[in-house]
């Protein structure tokens, strides 16, 4: 694929500084990009790195103005950089059918140009929408629901009743619908509580490896439009994920809590359950939430405080010993004085 | 299904307040339910509740003895819910027999009136019980010994020599058997350790998805009566777990572990190696534990300490930035008073 | 098997105090030898076990030069331990073909004496080395190229375009060459950075159940020669683990950090993006990572900090409570005194 930059430029809404004319015939990182290919910078500390590259053309912000590169202006690097790579690396879709070494239920509904793997399993009564690819050891339960444009990668299992959006990318090892964790003591037996619920997800949702999503135990576990879970999280039973938010690796989120729109997690955190997370929280790494969060916060620790108030107590915190010891010097030294006047007032 | 309010509270052993003729057709949590429906109240703090849900009658704790609802009142109502759901969700069982789409050993040994889906892979000599179902994807290696009633969801693994008790429930994508973590550095190279045990699962247990078991080096790893794991847990090699046990999500044990009776791990809790936890312990979620824990208490943080003390610390560190200023100010006050007193002193 | 006390010495490089003559039938944990076993006592507290064990002979450390049993002397008992293990347990391997339930695609590109169970899918254009065993329901997308001995278990995904090197074994349901987790903000909605990069897998590398590896945005996430990676960890796109670097389960590695040779992640360990992780470094368990680590150090906490200074730390924040205690007290005894003080001066 060919273009130039002023076509690259237009698709992601920036002004050319340079050549505007010049081909463009690939995307690459600043420091592996060879003539013909367009990198970009997005952190303005590694601007230094502008002159050394030997790409054709660099995306930058805006404020940039002027280099010995060709340059495309805009707004938020990063994101054009996504267009551009969008551009250069299209999803192509040719449907392949249904192999015949694929199993699919007679009684499964199944849209126009899907493409199933051999080793696919499709339940009863599973609706499988148009140009859906299910990829080889993906097992749909019974009574599955999956919207148009739908991938998901090998080995996926899908329980019964699950419903998912359209072109929702479900990566390879995923659960969804597995029995939520709800069990109650009989004396020490456990006795599971039966989950009937089911898990619906939303449009435009990518679900990273391994991760598992449990069903609720009665009603739904949510997974709004637009959100993104990362690799080997855990979401248990009944819990709402708001839409846009983003939830990195390793997270687990327990039973019941309801997570805010445009939500970050970050990787390792643990949230306990029947909490409110609000609109546009941050979470820091391996946070511990076992509270209520208000909205638009960022929050950091096991237990989570405010992030600022985090760093403060994590500079501090090595210092502890060190302050014991002075607490133990400063005692010492004030029962020296308390004798002293009490000596003194003997005296008089 | 339709039980009249009297058969439910024999079936959980509990006494009727209001019409113990009226109708029952299903469960609901206690926001969403309808007319016909019965729910629940556990906590006290949701009795609040209870004058404005929809249900026709509601299970409570036995210190309620009237209300404007129809009741049931019980000693512990969160698990005779269980048990009304039990009711009227009963996991009922027909055999599909052995798919031909299977592969199954013609040395393996079948039970009576088991199910074995499409894509299922059977090793030789291994016994699946009766009643068993393996569910599409899953993989049995040779010499496995699988209890009656019990279900493998799609996708599970179960390596050679495992043994699983009877009414297992085994969740998608859980690994049963691979190799311990074993390696020794000879220089800087990791020679592997041969993991030669096999893993040793008892009955009535539930392992969540994706969550990973492995074999002994040599021995056993064993997985007690009753126990309950989790999504996403790892179990490592010559690991105990015993009888009831409950393990939430993403907790990891590390190897030889000895964990008691009745205990309880909380999400992503980690424990070192070749520990002793003993029974009836619960640790608090995110805990990290580096010692011996002595039976009956309750331990959180990392490293993990009594659960109170813990509590204490946790109200007590986010202050530990102003108690630096106040030590520095305290030391600068008591040196002014010393130069006070050692010119009185130079005085006399 | 048997074999002569002399001919494990010689194998080990160890020297026999006792009957070097005497056959060795097996190897046995310390606990649960029996005779004709042979064990081994690699940590010094553990030598007071040596009387009562049931085996024949021992492996000790080469400081013990007496026992009541046979003993095999060496420098690293553990590690002779190892090669005695795999002595006794010898991989053998027979090819099985390719399974007719297989489905390899007529462009692939099969070594000898591969073994490619049922339910296994191979891409076009992948190549698959000499003596590769691929088991039940493992997915090979396009272009993927695996090395000669390689063992992938039951119900792995390799994306396409991954490359994997010689004697690898990969666990489980471990899925490598999954899509980055990149997406950008455009207002609140989440862009997707298409992930078109790969993931490159050294030779003898281990990989444990479940664990997930991502291909890079661009360019390559590499796993370096001799690396052991445990259960269920997570190794985020453009991630470089290097040589016999060692990862403990449940480890995250986030996006484009570079980890060293030699180096020890311990369990649960979480280490933030972009970062440089030096040689031979050590990570305590939990803790996490968010600053680059210098080589040969080892490091403890969340904030990771120096080891000892995080054990003297975490020995001291229980006290925290008191000591906020005991600085309010000397608070007032203080403004005792200056009160004195100060009348004092009132007085003159």
């Amino acid at each position: 694929m060919k273009k130039r930059l002023k076509e690259l430029a237009e698709w992601v809404g920036g002004v050319v500084v340079g050549d505007e004319n010049v081909e463009i015939t690939g995307v690459a990182p600043i420091e592996g990009a060879r003539e013909g290919e367009i990198t970009f910078v997005a952190n303005p500390k590694y601007l230094s790195k502008l002159d050394d590259t030997q790409a054709t053309a660099v995306i930058v912000s805006k404020e940039i103005v002027s280099a010995k590169k060709n340059l495309i202006c805009v707004e938020n690097p990063y994101l054009a950089f996504a267009k551009v790579l969008q551009l250069f690396h299209p999803r192509s879709y040719e449907p392949r059918g249904v192999d015949p070494k694929a199993w699919v239920s007679p009684k499964a509904k199944l849209g126009r140009d899907v493409t199933i793997f051999p080793f696919v399993y499709v339940g009863d009564r599973s609706e499988i929408g148009d140009r859906v690819t299910l990829y080889p050891g993906v097992y749909i339960g019974e009574d599955v629901v999956i919207g148009e444009d739908s991938i998901l990668h090998a080995n996926v299992s899908v329980y019964s009743r699950t419903l998912i959006g359209k072109r929702a990318v479900i990566h390879s090892g995923v659960v969804i619908g597995s029995d939520g964790f709800g069990f109650v003591k009989e004396g020490r037996r456990n006795i599971k509580i039966p989950q009937v619920g089911i898990v619906e997800i939303g449009d435009d949702v990518e679900i990273g490896a391994n991760t598992t999503i449990d069903r609720a135990a009665l009603g739904k576990t949510v997974i709004g439009r637009g959100v993104k879970i990362d690799n080997l999280v855990q979401v248990a039973h009944n819990v709402t994920i708001g839409e846009d938010s983003i939830i990195v690796a390793q997270v687990g989120i327990s039973g019941s809590t309801r997570i805010g729109q445009n939500v970050t997690l970050g990787g390792q955190v643990g949230i306990a359950g029947h909490l409110k997370i609000g609109d546009n929280v941050m979470v820091g790494a391996q946070s511990g939430v076992a509270q209520d969060l208000a909205p638009n916060g960022a929050y950091t620790g096991s237990p989570a405080i405010d992030h600022r108030e985090f760093l403060r107590m994590a500079l501090s915190l090595p210092k502890v010993p060190g302050m014991r010891k002075a607490l133990a010097d400063l005692e010492k030294r004030l029962a020296k004085i308390e004798a002293v006047i009490s000596s003194e007032k003997k005296e008089k």
